[in-house]
């Protein structure tokens, strides 16, 4: 189970396969279109090159597309909106990050076999390559291939009030042969080079390609060749592909940034195409052979969390300016912006399988952190406020104005409200050091975001002298159904807990590097009496719970809503909105977008027990509508821990299968990253019962589905990387240390090499 | 029978619809797209706006296309090629001349009616406008719409290896409300300006459009609107288009050109689209009131002549610069040249029918007769040589090299022997005078037509002094099989006639014009010696025939060359190549294109007997491939005269439906104008039996198909509309004065009013 295959052309399919085809190499990205289709919506992005100029919010450039490859036969272009197509299959290789295709055309009843394997190396991430083989399978003639780069591309394609070319052509390069496109955006003036070249060879391995012909058509530059085929002998094309940007060369000369793409183009060609595809599938080995999950049992869950984890890793970023956007590099959902899904959804499979990411996500919000800081400064209040929508500085980037369920102009508050971002950040950095143990980050940069979050929480709290407490009144917590409520659990408990771990990080530095705790003092501006001040001012931060009682309400108010039942479900399984229900008034209801309180309890576990989370799952679980692909693998995490077995299995293959079967709807738009770190945290943390401790202990208290006769998947841990299989009624851990771990939370120690543990 | 329709919408017919469901005004083409698809050759023609640049040749110049219209709802562009369908029809009606079209497509079960009808207005030719009617069946909510021009549009879509933007921008203009693209061609220096605006407005005749959003993406301007429709009622979109040239204001200063398109937009919509529409129509009305035939009992032979006739009427110029290329204006076919088609096969037509037109076609030979000159002397001849492929200024501009039929490079010698196009003119300007008695046109321009193409040929013979005849060698007749022929007799027979009407015109013109006649001796440097000179030449000409022999030899040799039998046919009723022919070798077998031989008969009817007639029809029908679609017109109404009636009848069908069944498989290029001037030769000469005879006189022979009950059509004679009904018993000329005619060779003389004749 390696492989997403689509077995049947058509059209209006198009957009989605582009989604799941998508390969990209944590610094470029390419859609993956049918190079022989106009239905498409053409997408190139390059991480962190984002533009504003007239667009509503900074957003994620699309770029010049490379793709373009055109074969005439009989002067007709082969197009698989008309052309007759006897053959046809494409397929993603995820072992080995290959886009693979089969086409056969029939024009004027000559038969014309193409065979196409694209990637976008890992190895050295400037480079794309794709390989055409093309026989013709009952004449000798001649054709002619085309080699194009597109540069009229544009955001917007699925928003087309906010359709925007964020680029202009600074110029258009014969390199005889190959082609260059050199832009820049409007705004930032980030120039980027984009260059490709074909080679051909018949099966002797002589140039197979004749009588080039360079044009430009419009903003696009194309090259082409006569071939000359001889029945049922094969020509291989290769089609050599590099990017470059400014931000790579730290130059904006735009002759620096086309030279360096040219040297990487003639570099790449030198090397040739199968050594660099080698190299390729090398890396990738050594990636599945850290990341990988089996699920036996389960083909369906085996594609799935196979599928998920690809295009997770797909979005990983080598560069710590940048980060992973809602919808990976793989569409202009939420125009590449960054949430809370990178750090409270993403980020766990990167710290658990493949850290050295984990810490590069972190550090983009260190590099944003200036931004932060601004945010604050203009909304009033102290130290940084993280946006709840990040693009390449860390300003709010989040849109004002957007549509809502009717498609009426709606102000859009999440931006002005949902503060929980500063503490989901805080969340990961810590636990980032539990499992790293890496002091020098910490030191260096996390405790400065620990102390400046837990600033801005202190100049966030008002003060309700009455009740002698601290309040966060006007927020939105993760369920955005309801705005500008007050003391929202989630909030107010995070905000609390950011402060005692800024103070715990504050006290720690000290102890550990004085010199840097003295810098940090003078740089934040910061005293220890303002810190201890934290302290107190914390533990006053009100929790809206009745003593005693276990189930939480999600804000003041809540429990005083409309009840709306849910009573219908659609194709996907998931709620439909209840008959004669008012979209505009979901506020005055009870129904919920997403988990809140127990979101809650996945993000700090320990601070909860058996009861409270059984108790607030049943309550709330109910009430939710899951309007977010962020939902049911949180569900399912929960549900496994309370006991709800069934609806647990059943949300995991919903956020497994969340863009396989399009159950939002939107895959067109983009990879849903947040769902497959959820599908991730599902099987580990869910089924696999993967719990870190109060005392920074792993526990594990798994739990297989029916069907699983065992789910395998490894773990880094301090440096170590536990390899684990939990079958029904054991638990195999290979280790390479002696290690202590926990087993359905008794201790016990590992011993070096493989452990094995009944449960 | 007036309309052609489409009740089927699948992409790879697009090209083909697109040629039949062009919409042209003899000033602007612009072709059948459906605006709705990405499969499409966008093609918007100005007639005489040619360019060069890197292409092979001189070419008519693919404008930006100004036709693009989206839709979208729920911001998904509505798309033929992959949105939902439940309804379409799309149907050219030739009364009115407007092309319609519904559709009704679903979105997200949202089902969206689409009503359409777009024409290119010949009352002001100038301006296009469509219209449409949007109707949401089955929800309210809104959609977006967007107007576009798309200046990315390029020559070469059937032909990649000779892809060419012919134009490079000026501007791109937003008119607020509007778009507007100014281009220019690189080596003419043409300026165009193509505008556009659109209106809306709801059921109570009130604005329907809101929130204009304007934008450049690549070379494209786009404006789009919000509109808000409730269920069931329906929005009216009135999209309004203008372009004007430099060539039509004696300008290339671009702000004046974008001037006068916008001007003529602005007054445009101040007429309104309806009244504009009105007139165009009004104009269709009396135009079908002079030229349409009908056909009683023959459905198909109705619906076909009239779609020849409506086409090749759309072509037809009212600037006297320019003439009619190949494939009309409605494709890239033959890349916008002019053929002898236009002479041999339009002309009569239009003369015949709307002699103003005719009187331009040779306007524009006198037009560009300075190139004609040029030609002769770059060739080492005197007088005018008139280029066998001919653009914008009458120099030679036949592609030296093309393919062969089995696509391998093949030098092309047309343009270097197909010589008897300048007999082919001199033909066109006798019959002209014979007909119209323009003596005014005669004296300013025909004679001096006809005195330098007589001039040529004194100049071109070749004197043999063995035999002590004049001989034209290495010369190709009108079967293109056969190149380096000497003494072609269709070449030899027309250079005679060419040089005695030179001799016969001169003396005309000496004593009807005496100033005029002197002027032209000192402009062409003739002395009287000179001319008479041409007499003696001329009846020296060679004319290879056998005294007494009435099978006539096409060219010295002919009958010593190889006899390959034609023993299959195609679908279509049209020759296969015989099994084992070698195509390279053609010119070594009698197997001919076209006629040639019977060619001549047909120009020059006067010149041959019945019996001479019937012999070469039966030897060379059978030796004939049609590989132009030049010829089936041709071997009908020859057929006819020599009572082959059954396969006269087949090959009248064929031409008639060349482009409605695209029986030679190239219809997308363009609309195959010469096949519809010899449909209408088919119907009026042929079943008609009209001939113009040596006395001037008009004589009708007619003969009916079986299945016909009548046939009407309008013949133009000296001033005179002479309205005609063939019945299979009797002939019916209602004529507005007493002339003179012949019924079946008989003298008869026309009282005004009807007049019945027996046959």
């Amino acid at each position: 189970m390696w492989t997403v295959t689509r077995n049947e052309y058509t059209s209006e399919k198009n957009l989605v396969y582009e989604t799941l085809f998508t390969l990209a190499n944590g610094y470029m990205s390419l859609r993956g279109r049918e190079e022989f289709s106009n239905v498409t919506m053409k997408g190139t992005y390059v991480a962190g090159i984002f533009d504003k100029h007239l667009a509503q919010v900074t957003e994620l450039v699309n770029l010049p597309d490379p793709l373009g490859f055109r074969i005439y036969v009989d002067n007709e272009e082969i197009n698989l909106d008309y052309t007759s197509l006897s053959k046809y299959q494409r397929f993603l290789d995820m072992r080995n990050g290959t886009l693979n295709s089969t086409y056969e055309f029939i024009v004027n009843d000559k038969r014309l076999l193409v065979e196409s394997q694209r990637f976008v190396s890992r190895k050295n991430v400037h480079r794309f390559g794709v390989r055409y083989k093309i026989t013709p399978v009952n004449f000798s003639g001649k054709i002619i291939v085309e080699n194009c780069i597109d540069a009229t591309t544009f955001n917007g394609y699925l928003d087309p009030l906010n359709k925007i070319q964020h680029y202009h052509i600074i110029g258009i390069n014969d390199l005889r042969p190959g082609l260059g496109v050199t832009v820049e955006t409007h705004d930032r003036g980030h120039v980027i080079s984009i260059v490709t070249s074909i080679t051909g060879k018949d099966k002797n391995g002589e140039n197979a390609l004749r009588y080039r012909k360079y044009r430009e058509i419009g903003q696009n530059p194309q090259e082409n060749y006569t071939i000359f085929l001889t029945k049922e002998e094969t020509v291989v094309i290769e089609k050599y592909g590099a990017i470059f940007t400014s931000k790579d060369i730290q130059s904006t000369n735009d002759n620096d940034v086309l030279f360096r793409a040219k040297c990487e183009l003639d570099n790449f060609i030198s090397t040739g195409f199968e050594k660099e595809l080698e190299a390729h599938i090398k890396h990738m080995e050594n990636i599945w052979n850290r990341m990988d999950i089996q699920i036996d049992g389960d083909e369906i869950a085996q594609l799935g969390i196979r599928f998920n984890l690809f295009h997770l890793y797909s979005c990983a970023p080598d560069d710590p300016r940048v980060s992973i956007g809602a919808r990976g590099i793989h569409g202009e959902g939420y125009k590449g912006h960054v949430f809370w899904d990178t750090e409270i959804f993403m980020f766990p499979f990167f710290l658990y399988t493949l850290p050295e990411y984990a810490k590069n996500l972190l550090l983009y919000r260190y590099n944003t952190l200036d931004g932060a800081r601004r945010n604050a400064q203009m909304n009033g209040y102290k130290g940084a406020q993280f946006p709840w929508e990040s693009a390449d500085d860390g300003l709010e980037v989040t849109p004002k104005w957007g549509e809502d369920y009717l498609g009426n102009p709606v102000r859009i508050w999440t931006g002005d409200e949902e503060y929980h971002i500063n503490s989901d950040i805080a969340v990961a950095l810590v636990h980032y050091h539990s499992v790293t143990a890496d002091d020098e980050f910490m030191v260096n940069y996390g405790v400065e975001m620990l102390l400046e979050t837990g600033k801005f929480w202190a100049s966030r709290l008002e003060y309700n002298e009455k009740e002698d407490r601290y309040e966060i009144r006007r927020v939105i917590g993760p369920d955005e159904f309801h705005e500008h409520v007050d003391n929202n659990v989630y909030t107010n408990y995070l905000a609390k807990w950011n402060m005692l771990k800024a103070v715990e990080y504050y006290d720690w530095i000290c102890e550990k590097e004085p010199l840097k705790y003295e810098k940090l003092k003078t740089l934040l501006g910061l005293t220890d009496e303002m810190v201890r001040s934290w302290l107190e001012m914390a533990n006053k931060i009100y929790i809206p719970r009745e003593k005693g009682e276990k189930l939480i309400e999600q804000f003041e108010g809540y429990f005083q809503l409309k009840e709306v039942e849910i009573t219908e479900w659609d194709e996907n399984g998931l709620p439909k909105w209840p008959k004669g229900l008012d979209l505009t008034k979901l506020n005055e209801t009870k129904l919920i977008k997403q988990p809140d309180v127990v979101m809650l309890m996945l993000v700090l576990p320990e601070e909860f027990d058996y009861e409270e989370m059984k108790i607030n799952y049943e309550y709330y679980e109910k009430r939710t509508m899951h309007k977010s692909s962020l939902s049911p693998s949180m569900y399912s995490i929960m549900g496994l821990k309370v006991g709800d077995n069934h609806n647990a299995y059943k949300y995991f293959m919903k956020t497994l299968l969340v863009d396989l079967e399009d159950n939002q709807g939107n895959t067109n738009n983009g990879f849903h990253a947040a769902s497959a770190g959820g599908a991730w945290q599902c099987v580990v943390n869910g089924f696999g019962g993967m719990t870190l401790e109060s005392d920074k202990l792993l526990n594990f208290s798994p739990w297989l589905p029916e069907n699983w006769r065992s789910v395998s998947f490894k773990v880094s841990y301090k440096g170590h990387i536990l390899d684990i299989t939990v079958e029904k009624d054991r638990i195999k851990i290979t280790s390479p240390a002696e290690l202590e771990i926990k087993i359905k939370g008794e201790k016990s120690r590992l011993k070096n090499g493989e452990n094995i543990f009944e449960i």
